[in-house]
């Protein structure tokens, strides 16, 4: 028995806590669950995860969901160094905030920039209108904004000093577009510096091992199964809501 | 100066984030931020939020967005029972889970179901197809049915037997539907059961006074400047991604 985490590298929850875990030595079983195959929509897959999504945790006989509730749950059961979740009142309320706010902001508009730059046109064969891949760039832009001058400022990091969990849940985020070739720190110093701080702690090897398959992703051949098709435009309508 | 919080009723977060503080005898200054009187757009609202959104936090110099942020620093600072947000690892990591999972499920369906039902039509008289509005209100019954087989299961409460901020979260979010004529809870009798349970808990009283504004909202005028009627249009269609 011990930890199982349920990842896909392809998805951006995944990736940060994949090298949460790894960068932090927490010993786990990886469960691949391929997305891209459908294998989240199997029986066995929803015993674990009734809400069919990646990432998953099974800790002997306790399973939970939710990328921001697992690494929650590893930094206070593997007692990881205080910078990941902070003790402190305020540079902890800093990361809460960050993971909140993400869910519908910078999530939503770097799944919609990957799924229309590369998913939808290259591998399901979906023609995107122009104008409304220029929305979801713009409100990209809008969340990069944000991010560097709400979150950022002049710190290091997002929160504070120190890396945290809420910039291994941001750079695995905007990894996302990148893969697609979208400039995401080309015209953003502070944001590219910030980037190499985050790289740098991560260890370079473990940032590429974990961003291997999403790098590759737009050789991907098309989807075969029509029906395995629909069911991820519709599973991706209902996220991206 | 002390504690101050910037809320409109009308709004889901707010209303978990009043009925806490007031519960637990949380002593703060309440701002009353009117979003459909554009108060959110000040530049004075812009400098305790730059994401012009409520609910939002100061403490003194200290400064925070983000209703789960906000009701875990107050849990943290006023030592609030515990079963608010409990110490117990797994407990707390389902608390965590809930608090993620109603971002971009339960969270978005309810502000779906509200702007479609009644503020497209009744304040801002903007006809809503019927088959969007179809749409929204299955996936509705979607994350209620979520609510039901994956979060409260036989508990009294979503994340347990005691009430905890998820159920604040979720309650609030749920009055949203109602207010507009949702039967949220008639056909769903074990639903029903936690509401009351939860009522009893945070009180009557207390409960009523945090619901009168968005009881009332079916019975509001419709919007005068056509202005804050498209910069609202806009915002809420970045909200609803
Ligand atoms: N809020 C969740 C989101 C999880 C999520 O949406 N995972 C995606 C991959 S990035 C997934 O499993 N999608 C499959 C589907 O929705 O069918 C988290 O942060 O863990
Ligand atoms: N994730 C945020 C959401 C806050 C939010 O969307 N607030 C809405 C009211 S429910 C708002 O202020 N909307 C104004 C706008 O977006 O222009 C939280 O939970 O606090």
């Amino acid at each position: 028995m011990g930890l199982d985490l349920y990842l896909d590298l392809m998805s951006q929850p995944c990736r940060a806590v994949y090298i949460f875990a790894k960068k932090n030595g927490i010993p786990f079983q990886l469960r691949t669950v391929e997305l891209l195959k459908g294998q989240h929509y199997t029986d066995s897959f929803a015993q674990v995860n009734p809400l069919r999504k990646v990432p998953a945790l099974k800790d002997e006989d306790f399973i939970l969901a939710e990328s921001v509730a697992i690494l929650l749950y590893l930094s206070h059961k593997y007692k990881t160094p205080d910078h990941w979740y902070p003790q402190d009142l305020q540079a902890r309320a800093w990361v809460d905030e960050y993971l909140s706010w993400q869910h519908t902001a910078l999530r939503s508009c770097c799944t919609w920039a990957m799924w229309q730059k590369m998913m939808f046109p290259v591998v399901l064969h979906q023609l995107v209108p122009q104008e409304t891949l220029s929305y979801t760039l713009a409100e990209l832009d809008s969340c990069l904004q944000l991010l560097e001058t709400k979150f950022l400022r002049d710190q290091a990091f997002l929160t504070g000093p120190q890396i945290s969990v809420a910039d291994l849940m941001a750079i695995t985020e905007l990894m996302h577009p990148v893969s697609t070739g979208c400039q995401v720190f080309e015209c953003r110093p502070k944001l590219d510096a910030w980037r190499r701080h985050v790289e740098a702690v991560v260890r370079e090897d473990l940032f590429q091992e974990a961003h291997t398959v999403v790098l590759k992703a737009k050789d991907m051949p098309p989807l075969p199964a029509p029906t395995l098709k629909e069911k991820l435009l519709h599973s991706v309508w209902i996220l991206l809501q």
